[in-house]
């Protein structure tokens, strides 16, 4: 495990929970204190201020990153010296052009890689995903993943020159493999037009961003993130199709519902804006955020030599948009998203909207009207003409 | 009441509803049938295929426009030369020259105008519109509007020239003017940034489209439109400000719920798109979509010879914005908002997003930390670097 | 008007909202200034503290009772004396006895007598209870009611006394109308089994129930009323079916949800426990708590000369019930219903629960099982032996 | 593992879920078709037809008992007899008397047992019950737990000889365990009143019931079961308390959302009684519904030495309240709940409702008005009178 803070808690937490044979047998922090009390928590035996001598630990199977931005390259770099598997916290790299000397490097090395975008692994999104794999949304139109909270939790998230950009790059990695995943991904982001600004934060970075990516079949991506939310944890995804409807609320509303006056201890939620009045607990964070999953896909695909569901591979396409989302965030135009290494489908066209009726109409529309007859919308094929046709 | 189509019938069950002493004393149709059928069905005394004689009429202190849009503009025009009280379904024209040439002639007349957008008089926007009012959001960053359905009821929708404009003009036309009453209506929109597609229906208009409004303030609307939505009306306001959020579901998740195996008798709801499983029947449409509080408005302003919340000027402006929008639609730009009759500030500047710590520092966030201590995250205003402090 | 505290408000509140005709010429109550002040803020031009002055007032069409329980008989029994049409805030009396010389007197007088049950107007009970009666749950088998909040507002509630009763009689009559109309009121309500105790409040009166009625049909009523609920004012409704379920919430999660870190004005929803977090302000409280509905069936029946729905005999029933809880509570037995006038159906027996599948079998559940298969589960007619068959 | 049906695989999903280090190592059924079937799917290497066979494997460590209720006091016996730690599915036994009998004997055995009450791991009961033992809802009042779903899996479920009895045991002994933790596990069940009926389905057994249970500290215990609901698996808890409420959904409304026109392939959730429609799949059943928490504590405890959460002891507390329920449904009394072996406490009075304001009054309840005022409502402690009192 590289890195002690915030986020490499949580991947122990879930590592070693529930029966799990998995276990940390090292530790990397760059303070030593870090090291020492993370090595203590989660009973791990050996820890060091050196990545190397971490990386290098004969009993280490598998490298976990869960470092600043601006070290995931080093790291990297070092497991492909080692030749140890490596797994990596998202964003991969803090642009495309970082990624892509990471995919390479991996690749040419040989060793299992894999990236942690746990979004994609929450149980509701494998759930939703497997339906809509199967067809009970149609073809799909439009795909929007939310994130924002009120900000980051460490210092570093802070500053332009660690964290690589603001919260694009920080929430936006995670929305935009999420509507890629909808759309599917073997179909090419190819252009992103992005707002980003800096209302809230005394900060260079932007600290609020939506953006939209269209794919080469004519689907949209929305992406929406912030560090200025008020309320807590809002993840919310919503997908359109032609035959359905999905939306998922990922944490802020998933718990359970309790009011308290206040008046008894110090029992709060920790993602919480509030410890009083109408609070909503989540019962199994590490669970509910996808975590769990994650980790069992990255250690069963690893013990089964295959690749997991994310590869470095994924996190250089999400980097490559994300960079697309930047520029158009100045230039104030639609940007292409640069994709020299493109592995999935290409001359996918547009699908038509055009669905037949009879020999003379389009269809148009069906309802049940107000006043309760049934009621067709047609368009006359020559004409261009729209009539309404009533049954039964 | 011109016209006696789908929103004839809403805005007729509204003014006659409850206990109400107003009456419709005249219809126009322009099929004598249905203005027959309205009659009969409201008790309204008179009907004619004559939109002259039903707005001349002697008895008709106010006449309401619930045409489709292409008809708008000389149905106003008429009630200007007869000097009668005007109040008009939305969009108000197709587009803004057509809204500012009517504008013009209400106010040259000088009668009575309002411009029918229920959607800022549902009983939540009201409620939630006073909260933003008194601060309780703090300042307003963000505010999106989402309306989608599955497409319009009655043909002429469809058709570019009679409408003007696929949901954009359609549903876009709310979105924009419940943004706006957010943010504030005295505050400039300056230019959109606007995606369209048609990815369905085989019409010449759009059937999907996103769009985003920046404000002088640098506040920023957002609008989801879209005539390809599966499940129902989908009616959803969001809002983001410095010291609070607010959600806003206006329709589909309103009512009740009932699970029903479909075994019973014709007892659906009209706007759900299935009569078995889980249903959401609204309790009081015409009360939920704001109509019953809107024509309150127009009727008490009117008898107490004021103007209304909502005039043909914001119609207009509304016009404005989505004028931009379908411009940008096909240049891929930002597109300015061209405002020739602007009455709110002007020369509003974006506020700052600097709050000072201490002389040396800038906030940046204050939280509860995973594991329970108090921190705080700065900024030191010279150096730029950002520190972690701890407190109790 | 009768009365002109916290209830007579929000009567006076509906009766001249929106657009409404009707208007209140003359107000009672017991304090000169609340009289005076309640006439200066609704324009009322006539108010007295003499009870019948009010009543005999000439241009006094109805009487509206909004008095403590211990008043209504006397109030009743002036408008019986002065012929004037009358309608009663729910309880109709602090007991059947009570209830029942009402009932006789306004009959023998030959008025107009309305009962005030608001619950059974709200724009969701209306639309589910037309649901219901359409067969879209089939056969009703329970139909649960569930009213509780912090408290009353008024010091007499409080009063064993003047209320006659605590949370039974204040909210239980709520309930019991609920489930009795799902249930059907011509359908005979037999037993009652009540549990019930003073947990909290320093009264004599009960603050917190729970209770059973079971109907001849052997459909079962529920009621779980208290006055030391923490979060709001709750009110939900449930109703199983043979081929159904509704659930109704009317009050605490339906209006729009908003955080706000409580730093702006003084902008708070008067019945919420708390003024910062997350809160749940209601869009128009009137309309969802079925005033407006109400009082247009009270004078629309009135001005038809027929009986509204809810009379003063549903309040004889509802007392009826009541009494028979009291005195379960204390003899912890199962206690008849005395209704000595019975103007429902008489000798209705239990519904049959055998369905049958074939000659040899009835019919007990179908299914899809975990594994996809399809599974019936039957009964032999004569051995009693239950099998499982697999389908498909 | 003995059993090999519905709950047993639920089991085994668990137990070898995630990248667990626990196996199971034989498995016993009553027909060698499902023993065989069981071991292929589960990788389990042994498999019989013979229960102590199971049991007395030499490398079982636990027999897990997911059997009919009527087979588990012979499983529970042979385990004593070959010393292995046992835990079983509940309910423990068919009556007290069994439980108490399998009891007695794991105790004097000196073997490990555990109860598998799952519905008391599940994450979200985790987390609501952690704030109710700290206090965040002061002291508890009532705790109510609904179980409801349209009838369980297996032919013997329907049989009263081999079940012992109808929904009261099958569900209640969940709700009756969840209710009894939050009022404290240490607090004596005293009474129990149950209304029990067959309403819709051709058997002996209840098919619906309402059940109160009374503790020694006036706290009421209430549990809502029925095999007739129709919706899918309703599992709602609800807990309030002087200082707060709580509300669990613990399935039905837990998922994410989806509409689907139905016209895709064959996707559905299995739970859910329909496949069109708006649909709520729940995206981890074995993490929602407990078992991973369940086994998480049970192996646990083994390997530590010590009890965990829920042993047999639990189990025959359940069912003495579950055989006060049925006597209670027949002879229609509150019938005591009968505990020879009782090892909470004792003597314990209900608390006091009389809340001191000052010398002489009682404190009723502080509001703030519905025009603004902030009142208190108090009882003179002399004379009983209760009076208003406006502050500032």
């Amino acid at each position: 495990m590289l890195g002690s803070g915030f986020i490499g808690r949580f991947y122990a937490d879930s590592i070693q929970g529930y029966r799990n044979s998995d276990k940390i047998v090292s530790v990397y922090s760059r303070r030593e204190e870090s090291a020492k009390k993370f090595a203590d928590d989660y009973n791990v035996n050996h820890y060091t201020i050196s990545m190397e001598e971490a990386i290098a630990h004969p009993e280490v199977q598998m490298v976990c990153i869960a470092l600043p931005n601006n070290l995931h390259e080093e790291a990297v770099m070092l497991c492909c010296q080692h030749k140890k598997a490596v797994i990596t916290t998202k964003p991969l790299g803090r642009n495309a052009a970082e990624a892509a000397r990471m995919l390479k490097a991996v690749e040419k090395a040989g060793i299992f890689n894999g990236y942690l975008e746990d979004l994609v692994y929450t149980p509701k999104f494998l759930k939703a995903h497997e339906s809509v794999r199967k067809g009970a949304l149609g073809r799909i139109l439009w795909a929007k993943s939310r994130e924002t909270h009120p900000g980051p939790h460490s210092d570093w998230f802070w500053d332009l020159e660690q964290a690589g950009g603001g919260c694009i790059l920080d929430l936006g990695c995670h929305c935009v493999e999420i509507a890629r995943s909808y759309i599917g991904k073997d179909i090419k982001p190819v252009e992103v037009m992005c707002w980003a600004d800096t209302q809230v934060k005394p900060i260079d970075a932007e600290d609020h961003a939506i953006g939209l990516v269209k794919y080469e079949n004519g689907a949209i991506g929305q992406f929406e993130v912030s560090w200025t939310f008020r309320g807590g944890l809002d993840l919310r995804d919503e997908v359109m199709g032609t035959e359905g409807t999905i939306w998922i609320n990922s944490f802020l509303r998933t718990g359970f519902e309790m009011f308290t006056s206040g008046k008894g201890a110090d029992y709060v939620a920790e993602k919480a804006e509030s410890n009083s009045g109408w609070l909503f607990p989540v019962g199994d964070e590490l669970n509910e955020l996808g975590y769990n999953h994650m980790f069992m896909d990255m250690f069963n695909a690893f013990e089964a030599g295959t690749a997991p569901k994310e590869t470095f591979y994924d996190g250089y396409v999400v980097n490559a948009v994300l960079d697309a989302a930047y520029r158009s965030a100045k230039s104030k135009l639609w940007e292409p998203v640069q994709l020299d290494d493109w592995r999935g489908k290409t001359g996918v066209g547009q699908d038509s909207h055009l669905t037949e009726y009879d020999a003379e109409h389009y269809f148009v529309k069906e309802e049940v009207t107000h006043y309760g007859a049934k009621k067709l919308i047609l368009k006359n094929k020559e004409t261009g003409k729209f009539i309404e046709k009533l049954e039964g």
